[in-house]
């Protein structure tokens, strides 16, 4: 039975300040809490139709709550839930550890949720687990991020800092899209490094270009003056696995 | 002056179906609306706060008004618009012609306006200039995929039809991304071809798959099942134009 306290936390937890203050977040769709399931996440509720509880393991330690397609398509208020929610705990990170042989995103105040969560799900196609965004990037528990990884927020760390206090004290080279850098199908990039992608209308801060080591630019063969965030990150990071993985 | 009719009819080519009747659309923006005014597109009306009008070519044939920032606003439904809003009229292809030195993006139904305005930019910016989209792709007149386009669509050809009765006719190759396909990086893409993009939770439909000529991968070093339409899109774009303009 859903109470009407418990409708009214979980929608409470589509507002930032809400989920900061109850250290929970909201999961929506049955394939996004399968992910959830697998992952590290403490899960505290879930709510499903008969047939998703159904196929729940038995081991799940969660507060389970039988739900209506109707009940759950109230609480969603931007996309078409199909049969299940489920609330988790926020991992709160304190800081996050990049070694000399990976590649990790340094996100610049990317305020779209939908691009925060595309890019996600990028990184975690090209196998980059590791994302360091600024204080201004858009909350990875706001439900719109979550959503749009398709699943792969389960597999990302991410840590909100100062980048300025964070890049000075890197020592591995800082990569960055820049309108005269070099081509990045030429550029090496070697076995790790952070990748730094700019805000979606003014690209990267000028207080963060000193901490650039290697400029690099995407070429263009036609006339569109910038690409979207999520588009250039995929764009660089195929051209990271390219060279990683095979030159 | 804005009267109540022209707010009225400017509203009402949000709707698909108004478009249609009409054969008109609304470009919303500053930086749009000067991108649609160096664009083939015979522009109708031009609503303009003082200061944008002021920057305006005496040479531009169409009805002017000027509107207060807060007329602008309360006629844009799903973004903060600035200073400029006009309304052009829609050309309407009857098919399009894609010469065996140049690729062209076939689009297997895009639902998603915000996705196919990204398309858009993104083959702009690797030079593809022209489109053919399954009748069930998003409406290239819909505001969302204009604004999405960031100025792109007024450089860019697009015309609908049945897909499959498209492809029976081509002799061009027809490249599409499936799971096993030949890795992107090792694909030579020649000099021209048809690039299709499936949608966006199925892929490309069954009923095509017989036309792909080659089918590629784009390799993937994590977990994600999947990549977004637009950004698989660019990934081959960037490929693509990598091959075709350096080896």
């Amino acid at each position: 039975m859903l109470s009407k306290a418990k409708i009214k936390f979980i929608k409470s937890l589509q507002v930032k300040k809400y989920r900061k203050q109850e250290q929970c977040f909201v999961v929506q769709g049955a394939k996004s809490v399968q992910e959830l399931l697998t992952s590290g996440f403490e899960v505290t509720m879930i709510l499903g139709t008969t047939d998703f509880l159904r196929q729940l393991s038995p081991n799940v330690k969660a507060e389970i709550i039988e739900v209506s397609e109707k009940e759950l398509s109230d609480l969603s208020e931007f996309q078409t839930n199909d049969s299940a929610l489920a609330v988790a705990r926020m991992k709160v990170k304190e800081g996050i550890l990049v070694t000399a042989d990976e590649f990790a995103l340094v996100l610049d105040d990317i305020r779209d949720p939908g691009n925060l969560g595309t890019i996600i799900r990028t990184a975690d196609w090209f196998g980059i687990n590791k994302i360091i965004a600024s204080e201004e990037t858009a909350d990875f528990y706001n439900p719109k991020v979550i959503s749009a990884t398709m699943g792969s927020f389960a597999r990302i760390e991410i840590y909100y800092t100062n980048l300025a206090e964070y890049l000075v004290n890197t020592t591995l080279p800082v990569y960055g899209a820049f309108l005269h850098g070099k081509d990045v199908h030429d550029t090496d990039f070697g076995s790790g490094g952070l990748i730094v992608i700019g805000n979606e209308s003014r690209g990267i801060s000028e207080s963060l270009e000193k901490f650039i080591t290697d400029k690099i630019t995407i070429p263009r063969y036609g006339k569109a003056e910038s690409l979207n965030a999520a588009i250039a990150t995929a764009v660089i990071c195929d051209n990271v696995v390219r060279r990683k993985f095979k030159v």
